[in-house]
């Protein structure tokens, strides 16, 4: 069989690991020859490829990034492209293709499974917010490096008295925070699912030094905000070259807790770290076996589908139920976490 | 209400996570009293034990080992105790114990929950291999360690040409060693669920290094045996202490592969790093979610249970269910890391 | 012998081992009755201290923080504080006094030192800004930090084809910045010392993507500006609370490039990080040399002095010589990174 | 210029960083052309080799192992080939080659040197063994890694009450075991350059239980020996392949220390892990000067030396004095450590 595979979207730690597995899988076992679009969909509706080897992906595993490369397209580019895609998905002879990428790209998947063209999804998320799959790689690397960060604040904090706010990505939902916050023993942990009240946040660090403690650690998600009229809150301004100058939340939460308590309060804004470099050995393991999957799907025509792990299986859903609904963090892990307000 | 906590059995990185857990959900948000005896078992046996407090668990949850201490007891001496364990539990007004620990730990607590003490485990193995819940805290520790060692490993064989023979936890299972060899890209994965064919071993290297490679991985199991018959192997032989002297199988298969493929072939024996230390944050989540669960289960009454995880939930599987089989690698899962023999 | 030890001023991993080092060296090897100041020269000059015996300095070798605390004291409340101090220590009976701090601190124990007190510095700065040192403990952890931040950045700035310009510490000096540029492969480093022509910048990324190169990373240390007049540049301003709101030169610059470039180009700014959390075993090991040739040099009455690396020694040197000038980055050392600005 | 480059003797991360830093200084600085040659002193003596560009170096500063190869080569075949080497080396037009490489090879490069052929040698070595330089690349990392799995044994030893006895690297010098037994506050080191003295190894130990701690960490460099006749102590034997069967200085230690103290303990053998990946920011930073440095003295004619780090500086030292001693750990250095037995 002839294959395509491509990466879209953000980075994410084992892009190179599903790769190389749908390389081996397909060469080494059956045979296959596998065609590696470069820069995503992109790659599709240009009509830019490259043969993938054994040799071509040999070292890649455990490498960050994607060999293949990665943009983000206009979905109203791509709607225009069905066609095109169609078109060249025939004459290039493809029997299946494996789009690798988060909700946008699974969105586009969709629309090319619904025009026709033979698809299986690859889930890929840092945020962990993709229905039907428990998780998907990338989203443990990220949890891994913001916590190994937090380990770090958080001596720091309790030695010179301090509270420090750090923001984690996610910009709709708290999986990252959450997780990461667990991890190290957050002491709040604010989330977009569910807008913070200004005053509870405070309370609880106010407590911890009533108690004797000398620091808080506060984790915020990127995407929280205030309850609506709680606190001071900024939109974005624009700067001189028309960039937005967004003052994150851990900025404007560090300055309205020292503001309140009457304590130095420090944000530290991660950022892009969480979501590049090597995976964690999770990830790892986790995109090779979708890699495998998703070329057996190939070879049994289970078009539009992805794969998901459930449990300790991976199994396939189809793309519609995968982009149906952003998967939140539900009510019942925020007591599990104490901390989130 | 009145809890008791212990951790038996080997080292996990993830123990002190729930201990932890549990003081802070039942403290914290119960207003319970909790108790932790010493050095496992033994602490109840011979009623050796302290209060757990906050204060006493801050700063614990990203430690390895355990801070209440751990030892192995005989089976028949737990058998004899039942009495003694009940009527001392019922001294201290009791209303439930949270043993942490292993396959062995947990048919302890059976025994004891059999006779009518009020048991809720919570599972621990690096070795991933009790039965109804998808995973332990542990496992994922003990394969990063284990994949950052075969990440180190295989520049240096790369560059040196050479044959690595790398040995990993796992006497009864392979799961560390299949998921770290899939992790790092091992070249062949020998476990102890299927004795392994030295020609095919052979083979697959010979065949590496007829396409140019100039070097191989090889991941076994400590466990993992050759098929009757078809190499030479050493049983363990006794020294002037009378101490076993066990030439384990890293080392005898490094010698046949020398000997059959005229390659250096080096044996590299992990050991004990894989099992202490920091947890990973995939473990710290995972033991504090144990944690949290254990001690509901123990306000519901749920006795006799313990806490599984099952896809992204923390469920409650009867102590029975979980001891009956040990969780061995599945045949299906072989195949996904195309090189297990 | 009785001697007090007292860490003061900003995190710094080693701090721990310096104590635990002079505790061992001391009460184990001399005798000595070691006595902890808390919070830093407040402790002295305010009598709040503790006994430090083999027991409280048990396990912290490689924790990050200080058991002891920390605070910035007002140079002028110290120099108010002289007297008081020097009639404390004599009370207390005290053979010498171990300040471990950075520039301030070296500068606070040389007043204190010319005012009769018997003192030993022992130097501490992540930013390798203290003379007569060849290097201080903290150093390399924040360099490793920053590095594996870096080679993190790197893998997703080539998928993305992205210019990345990642802010480290180093408000006068740019130490952090040249070392981990070097480490990682930085392609643009710019440091305080030379102001930096943004023409040039700008040059160099725009070569790169000429030359085909999909992505840069531009290092900056938190304290470098351009060249005045050639580039817009902002001064902080106020917010509602009084803090000053200050667009840091990663942020600025990236704004910058991108016009200039008409590339992404996004800023990280890696904070706090880089300063707290497990030393390094280089800096473990720095560190308790330190300790111990401290205790040496209070038994030696070799007072006045501050512990410096030479080489491979630990040698003594006037405390006057240590603060005299801040180590800058020599002109030759830029050659080596082929890539500052 | 034209100048050749080979990596010769045993694995040590920072290899390509040299090699890299080699070819940007050459190429993008210089205008060299630089040659590499494969596999050690083979690809100079039978004539293999490749260029190396900009791009064939992309990408490998942080990868351990080294792209051109390594092999070990008898003294004898290269005694013989120096005449073959020197005309190899005309023909090719030569004007200067850099071997990188330990004890061995740069024994190797004085030959060659003396026979005059234009060599400047860049000293490689984890096992810090190489006078006349402050420390050269690898060691750091080397350090690291042992110290991080000394730090996973600690937690695992102290909570199920056992001394670990731990094999790190060095045959002939004992600055691995001291370095990562400083880092990680071992309890006992022992070394090649003191053959230790079985019952004060002993008395440590026990002396640690007797004050009420529950485990020990022995650390021991490979090399180690007893003083004569004071323990039972077995020279290899050979097994049905006349493979030499060696039981190391952990395994026979750590049974003795079990049968005089009746408590458990166990071996554990880094091995190969601490020679191989990719190397810390420190390594990556000497490895890059060096190269830089090596290709400055080729353009300045100053052969027959090697780059050494002394102090902060790179110097240049005849390869007479850097290959007439080993570097030994001296004594000074072992009291700092308290412990060395």
């Amino acid at each position: 069989m002839r294959i395509g595979v491509l990466t879209s979207g953000g980075d994410c730690p084992g892009l190179n690991a599903v790769i190389r597995s749908v390389v081996h899988r397909g060469v080494a076992d059956h045979g296959d020859e596998i065609i590696g679009f470069e820069d995503g969909w992109r790659g599709l509706l240009e009509g830019s490829h490259r043969p993938l080897t054994l040799d071509s992906v040999s070292g890649i595993l455990a490498q960050g990034g994607t060999i293949l490369g990665s943009t983000r397209v206009q979905p109203s580019h791509l709607r225009d492209g069905v066609a095109r895609a169609k078109k060249y998905c025939e004459d290039l002879g493809l029997d299946g293709i494996i789009p690798i990428g988060g909700e946008g790209t699974l969105k586009a998947a969709r629309l090319l499974s619904d025009g026709g063209l033979p698809i299986v999804g690859v889930p890929k998320t840092i945020d962990n917010d993709i229905a039907c799959t428990d998780v998907t790689f990338g989203f443990d690397t990220a949890v891994s490096v913001a916590t190994e960060a937090l380990d770090r604040l958080k001596t720091t904090a309790e030695s010179h008295q301090r509270v420090m706010v750090v923001e984690l990505m996610g910009r709709h939902t708290g999986w990252i925070a959450l997780h990461a916050g667990m991890a190290a023993g957050a002491h709040a942990i604010v989330v977009p699912e569910r807008p913070f009240n200004i005053e509870k946040v405070t309370e609880v660090v106010r407590e911890r030094f009533d108690r004797g403690k000398k620091f808080a650690i506060v984790v915020c998600a990127e995407g929280a905000k205030p309850e609506p009229d709680t606190m001071h809150w900024e939109a974005g301004t624009t700067d001189i070259y028309g960039h937005e100058r967004f003052t994150g939340v851990a900025t404007q939460l560090s300055r309205e807790l020292e503001h309140r308590l009457g304590k130095e309060a420090r944000p530290v804004i991660l950022g892009h770290v969480q979501r590049g470099g090597t995976p964690t050995a999770y990830d790892r393991v986790l995109a090779t076996r979708f890699g495998w999957h998703a070329v057996e799907a190939v070879h049994k025509g289970a078009f539009g589908h992805i794969t998901a792990l459930q449990g300790t299986d991976i199994n396939l859903v189809p793309l519609a139920d995968a982009v149906a609904d952003l998967k939140t963090v539900p009510a019942e892990r925020y007591a599990e976490a104490e901390t989130v307000i």
